[in-house]
C-alpha cells in the first residue's frame, strides 16, 4: 500500500470512530487514529458530546506519558484551536510531542478554527483535505450549522400524489403508511428541535416527540419549537414533551434559528403546517426536503405548501433531488436546493 | 424438460413473436408456434395488425396443405370465434387438422370470445391459462379494453414536488426536463388517441403529436381528441395534426371513451388540463396514472389537479405504485387505481 492509501485507509477507521459519537447535540461527531512512525497504530478515540474529551484527546489519553512523540495524528476535523468545556486540541497534540497531523475537513468554526495554523507554527507537519468528500458527507448538516451560525434545517411534509397535506375537511390521518411515519420518527429523533406553526398546534395538538411504533418514546427526543402568535392552550400535548418547549411570537424565522443556534441545536426539523413550511421556503432558509408522496389522490384545497414567492416559472425554486426510498406503499423524495 | 416447462417455454417464444406486432390499433398483439406430435416447430406466426392474417392463420399458412395435421398449437390469446376482416381462427385450426390448443389468456372480448369451447366441440384438446400472468401483463391496456368496452386511460400529468402543474402566472415551459419529455412523447406514439380539454387547447395551443427530441415526428401518431364545449379557434396547432382531430362537446366522458373505442381506439393518453384530469378522476375512468415530478417548487394556485370529489380522508383515492424512474433530473411515478 502505498502512503497515502494508508493514510486513506486509517481516516476511514477515523469516521467509523466518529460515528460512535451522538448525532444529535452540538459539538461534531468527530474520530482520531494515532500512528507511531511505523504507521502501526497507537491508540484510537472519538468525540462523545459536549462536554467531553475530544477526539484527539480522548485518544491521546489511552497512551502513557510520552508514547505519542514522534506520532502521527489522523483525525476527521481540523483540531480546534478553542478553549471551551475542554481545552484546545491542537495544545494537547504539540504538546504530546505529535509531528505529523493528517486531517479531512477543515474546521469552519468561527472560534474554533485555525488550528492547524497554530499546530504548523509548533513545527508540525499538517496536511488537511485528506478525504474530504468523505469527511463532508459526514458532516454536512454540522458544516451547514458552522458555517452559517444556525441549525441546518430540513423541511418534511407528507402528501398525497396530487400534493395534498390533507382532504378538504382537513383530515389527513393517515395519508402515508406506518414505514414512512416511523422514518419520520427516527429522523425526529435524530434532530435538535422540531419546529411548527401556532396554526398546527391548534389544529393538530401533535406531542411533537420521536416514537418508536409501539408509541414509546425513543431515546433522544427533538427539542419542541412554535413560531406563532396565536396563544398555545395550557393543556396542548406538546406542554408534556420531555424537552420544555420553546415558543417564538415573531415572524423573524433566521432570528429564530439563530436563537436556536445560540442554545446548541444544530439541526432543526419543520413539520408544518403550509403556512410555516411556506415561510420557510420563501425565506431561502431550507437546506434539505424531505417529501413523503403516499399513492393516493385528494383534490381540493389543502395543500402542503402554499405561497413560496413564486409568481412565474423563471423564479421556480429550483432543487435537485438527492435520493429516493420506497417506504411501505410511500415513496420518499430527498432533495435540496440546487 | 417436463412437458409443461417445454410448453411454457414455447409459450415465452409465443409471446416474442407477438410483440413484433404493432402496440397501437385496434386488435391484441397474438404470437403463434405450431409444434409437431414431437414437440419440434412447425411454424411460427403473429398478428400484423387490423386487417392481417391473426397468428394462428400466419403460422398455418407457412405450412402446405396437412402439415398442421395432428399439430399444437400455442397461443398467447385464446384463438377468436369471430368473423371479421379474417375469418375466425377456431375453424381454421378445425380445418387444418390441429388435434391440441393451448393459449395463455382467454379472449374477453363479447364478439370474439367462446373460440375455446368451439375447438372443444370439434373434439380438440384444448387446455388455457398457460403463462397467465405474464401473458395477461403483455394484453393489459387491450383487456382492460376489451373487458369494459372503452380504452384503457392513461392520465399523465408533470408537476413540481408541492403538486402545481405551473407557476402562479401560468407559466410553466419547463417544469421537467428533456428526459421526462421524450419519455411523454414516446407513450403518446404508443397510444390511440390523446386526449384534452378546450382549456388547454385555448391556453397552451398544444400541438398533440408524438415527436422525437429533434422534434421530428415519430412513426405513430395518436388521434387527437378534444372534449369541451368552448370554441377551438381555425388556426389552433392541432388543426394541423397528421390525425384529423375529433372534437365532443360534452361532459359525458363514458360515452366519448365508447366512441373513441368503436372508431378502433383501445388506449387514450390524458394529458389535461387540469379540469378535464380532475373530471377523469372523479369519474373513476383512469387505469394508470404517469405523474412525471420535476424537483422544483412553485407554490400559487395552479394544480395539476383540481376538485376530484374527495371530501375527507376516507374518500381518498388510494393508488397503488407500479414503479417509478428516474428520468435525468425528474421522477415518474407510476400508479394504477387500488
Amino acid at each position: 500500500m502505498t502512503e497515502n492509501a494508508a493514510l486513506e485507509a486509517t481516516m476511514r477507521r477515523a469516521l467509523e470512530l466518529a460515528a460512535n459519537g451522538p448525532a444529535t447535540g452540538p459539538n461534531p461527531r468527530v474520530g482520531c487514529v494515532l500512528l507511531d512512525e511505523s504507521g502501526q497504530v497507537l491508540a484510537e478515540g472519538w468525540h462523545r458530546g459536549a462536554g467531553t474529551p475530544h477526539a484527539e484527546v480522548d485518544a491521546l489519553a489511552r497512551l502513557t506519558a510520552g508514547a505519542a512523540r514522534g506520532a502521527t495524528a489522523v483525525v476527521t476535523l481540523e483540531p480546534c484551536n478553542h478553549t471551551g468545556r475542554t481545552g484546545p486540541c491542537s495544545l494537547a497534540l504539540i504538546e504530546a510531542g505529535v509531528t505529523r497531523v493528517v486531517y479531512a475537513v477543515a474546521d469552519p468554526g468561527i472560534d474554533s478554527s485555525g488550528g492547524a495554523d497554530r499546530l504548523r507554527r509548533a513545527g508540525i507537519d499538517v496536511a488537511g483535505g485528506v478525504l474530504a468528500g468523505a469527511g463532508e458527507a459526514f458532516l454536512a448538516d454540522w458544516l451547514v450549522a458552522a458555517r452559517l451560525g444556525r441549525p441546518f434545517v430540513t423541511l418534511k411534509w407528507a402528501s398525497s400524489l396530487d400534493g395534498r397535506a390533507a382532504a378538504d375537511d382537513g383530515t389527513s390521518r393517515w395519508i402515508t403508511g406506518p414505514e414512512a411515519r416511523q422514518d419520520v420518527h427516527r429522523r425526529r429523533a435524530a434532530a435538535g428541535a422540531i419546529i411548527v406553526g401556532t396554526g398546527t398546534v391548534l389544529a393538530d395538538d401533535p406531542a411533537l416527540t420521536a416514537r418508536d411504533a409501539a408509541g414509546k418514546l425513543l431515546p433522544t427526543q427533538p427539542v419542541p419549537v412554535v413560531i406563532g402568535t396565536r396563544g398555545v392552550p395550557a393543556d396542548a400535548a406538546l406542554r408534556s414533551h420531555p424537552h420544555p418547549p420553546l415558543f417564538f411570537a415573531t415572524d423573524d424565522l433566521l432570528a429564530v434559528l439563530h436563537d436556536l443556534h445560540r442554545r446548541g441545536i444544530r439541526h432543526a426539523f419543520i413539520e408544518g403546517g403550509p403556512t410555516l413550511a411556506s415561510a420557510f421556503v420563501a425565506a431561502g432558509l431550507v437546506d434539505e426536503y424531505l417529501v413523503y408522496l403516499a399513492p393516493t389522490l385528494l383534490g381540493g384545497g389543502r395543500l402542503a405548501l402554499g405561497d413560496i414567492g413564486v409568481a412565474g416559472i423563471s423564479d421556480q425554486r429550483r432543487l435537485a433531488i438527492d435520493h429516493y426510498d420506497r417506504l411501505g406503499d410511500d415513496l420518499l423524495v430527498v432533495a435540496r436546493p440546487r
